[in-house]
């Protein structure tokens, strides 16, 4: 057995897989006072973590598995951190003949939530703990405190509760770190965290679209969003959307973000929370709209096809009042931010209910304030409001309400003038369009029901009484009640 | 071995499952000469076909799977007509024994084409033939010449092609029924079909909305359907809308759709085809959009508590020349269904790529001409365009180059109105959005991969020079060339 310092009895905690989110992971919790014991597949990088981290902590190191698991005091906590998949199914297969009863082996990698369910039934059976964890935050967020979203039985976080909720980041003194729900919680919060994430990057992209076309420079954008973050859209994602548009190309001396290809790519926890939104029969739409939006401008070849060939307008929005316009952007950025979330924790608390979870959207919402990427001065409120209860949407919510009355006509006004222009701006209306959707008294559903009814006897029902009806269309017939 | 006519010697073709649809598709078979075998589980219904359906021409009927199969000439055709799922694989289990190499079977429901895949793979091993097909049309289509979409073997079609082109739709002398390519292609085609179906009646439902909100009745609107199906919007959708929406209510005396419930449902469909998109990185937002449109039209709990709680315009249009206004409509509508037609048949190319079937994109549209529910006039076009080859995307196609810079106009200014009168168009919205953006020669998709890069080390590209690169932006530190 390698070890950094001598072993001051066995250690509290492990973790398998040294990458960057791992080692730093490791490292947090050794800050932390907690004793951890690490182990990578190549040891090299075992000894590389020791030799550079020793000021971090007490860290053990094991060259072999079986070493890694007698280095840990039971019952064991033991926290996975490869590349999810079948890397996932490989450690726990080589850890399972050396646990005992009891032992808690946690996966903090990115997994879909069905494999989650799928392998903690699994080790359940076995007389162990499987806890599926969201970390959101990054790299910087593991070694200073991420958003930590674990799921499993309730008795295994009695155990790991305290040591996750310790290096979690903190927001008015409380961790970013709570108990989900059972089996696939986590991982579930977490790929809508994700889903999140990527709508709302999606409408800021829009918003500095749209503010380019009205002439700025990345710089001047830069600034906007930095005198944002002061405000009501106070995020993380904006404070670096600054920073980003402010960096210059040394090279070029243009700003980088001008230089940088303007191909989206994505891994696979966007495309994901779409897919269980269709499932759960939950309309995600500005989530679909953002990972169809990235795979559209990744598409090389229709855009070169297109570019040159289709006609419209030229993108700018010619002499507009740039102070209104700013205002206005502003507006539909924190309004179509309101409706993703909206989306997103209905998608949770449909979830819940299909898979038994009994997941506390209020809890969600205050851990997700601090570490993660989505974290946003707006998640206080939406925590508040989801706490107070009793929210068939988040749009409903006293605060939000009155919120979106006060900048619907700016939204409105971005996506009227973004349309002309020829600016594309899928994310801010297909959130208007589901805002609109769901406060019509009447929508023209009911024509859809008449259609399918006329091609497919597929019935509707009727607004005056109870049941279902066909209509015999093409042949004149009368109405028949079916049930 | 009961019989409704003399056995006229073996029957050329089976069909299994007696409900409207298998039944309809034999007495179509039956009228076009052939002499078909029927068989159902419940006997009841066997003999009620064979009694009211003589006239159609010369039945077979079985009691049991293998009279059934032993009435049945060499190779076997059996179309399997019952629900999709695990009634199929009942059906497919009931009959193996009683096959000979070289049979066909056939699955004419709406089948998943994984499933497909899995059940071809299962019976090519058995030496036996499985032909997933598609067929579009509702039961009168079945009766009087469906589309039929037919995947499989190539040898199967020279088997059985004949005889379905014999029954199917026919447009121009030419039949609806094509060979669409191996193992699930015919039934991923059916797919992308109802994906497209579901986006051009969300289109035909929003474009009714919005002028209804200019004021016009049921009737009213009918009259322009009835009108637009004259033209350029010739289609079965668009002269059926008319029939649903002139259609008054007896017992009301209000127009039908008007008591219509205003709360779309669906079948599986639309949504596989949207996860199918998100599988294969293509976008489909229309078909996205028009999923979830029906969804949130069904979610009661959400709109009852957002009614009369959001603020919003009232959805009226006020003072607008409504003559402009349905002209603009109509070219929303005819813009908004290419840019569906482009999504899908794009996702069909690349399904097509990555499965190996080598479909034929030009004709599919041929197919879709006649019989099914997407029949349109515009269909011809999209053949032709298809066919004259080497399309990027539908929208590129000179013809449709032209038609979009044409009702460009018309469209923005629809989605703007209904956007600032707050009318939900989010079919129209995201259709318009979507051909922006494959048309921007510049998209804020620089600013995602920035951000990306930022929070996560993700890297990006450069326009200026091929290799990935990153920066450590907090730091300050210099662009990294990473590969």
């Amino acid at each position: 057995m390698t070890t950094a310092q001598p072993i001051p009895g066995l250690a509290n905690v492990g973790v398998v897989g040294l990458a960057v989110m791992g080692s730093n992971l490791a490292r947090n919790l050794a800050r932390h006072g907690h004793t951890v014991a690490v182990f990578n597949r190549t040891h090299a990088r075992t000894l590389a973590h020791l030799e550079s981290y020793a000021v971090d902590g007490t860290f053990v190191g094991a060259e072999t598995v079986e070493e890694f698991v007698s280095s840990l005091e039971r019952p064991r906590r033991i926290i996975i951190m490869v590349q999810a998949g079948a890397g996932t199914d490989a450690v726990i297969d080589e850890l399972l003949p050396h646990l005992d009863e009891g032992d808690i082996v946690v996966d903090g990698g990115n997994a879909q939530f069905t494999d989650t369910r799928r392998r903690e039934a699994r080790l359940r059976e076995l007389g162990l703990h499987f806890v599926g964890t969201g970390i959101s935050g990054g790299e910087v967020g593991a070694l200073n405190g991420p958003s930590i979203m674990p799921g499993g039985s309730r008795e295994s976080y009695a155990a790991l509760g305290p040591i996750l909720e310790s290096i979690a980041a903190k927001v008015d003194g409380e961790p970013c770190c709570a108990w989900m729900g059972p089996d696939g919680a986590g991982h579930f919060v977490k790929m809508v965290h994700n889903g999140i994430e990527y709508a709302d990057m999606q409408f800021i992209a829009e918003a500095y679209d749209v503010l380019s076309a009205a002439g700025m420079s990345a710089a001047e954008v830069a600034d906007v969003f930095r005198e944002w973050n002061t405000g009501e859209l106070d995020s993380f994602l904006v404070e670096i959307t600054a920073e980003v548009l402010d960096r210059v190309d040394p090279e070029t001396g243009r700003a980088l973000v001008d230089v940088i290809t303007d191909a989206a790519e994505q891994k696979g926890t966007g495309r994901w929370t779409v897919q269980s939104g269709l499932e759960l029969g939950v309309p995600v739409s500005t989530i679909a709209e953002s990972v169809f939006a990235r795979a559209a401008s990744g598409d090389v070849a229709i855009r070169d096809a297109a570019q040159g060939v289709l006609s419209g307008p030229d993108r700018a929005l010619g002499d507009v009042d740039r102070s209104a316009l700013v205002d206005q952007v502003r507006e539909a950025l924190w309004a179509s931010k309101v409706v993703a979330y909206a989306q997103g924790l209905e998608q949770i608390r449909a979830a819940s209910e299909e898979y038994g979870w009994d997941v506390d959207v209020a809890t969600v919402a205050r851990i997700w304030r601090g570490g993660c990427i989505i974290r946003a001065r707006l998640l206080s409120q939406i925590s508040d409001e989801y706490a107070a209860g009793g929210l068939a949407t988040l749009l409903v919510a006293p605060s939000i309400v009155a919120g979106m009355a006060e900048r619907q006509d700016g939204w409105r006004r971005v996506v009227g003038v973004a349309t002309s222009a020829g600016v594309p701006v899928p994310g801010f209306s297909s959130a208007l369009a589901y805002y609109d959707t769901v406060r019509a008294d009447r929508l023209p559903a009911a024509l859809i029901q008449g259609l399918r009814d006329n091609f497919g006897a597929h019935t509707y029902g009727r607004v005056d009484r109870p049941g279902t009806f066909h209509t015999p269309w093409s042949q004149g017939g009368a109405e028949i009640q079916m049930s």
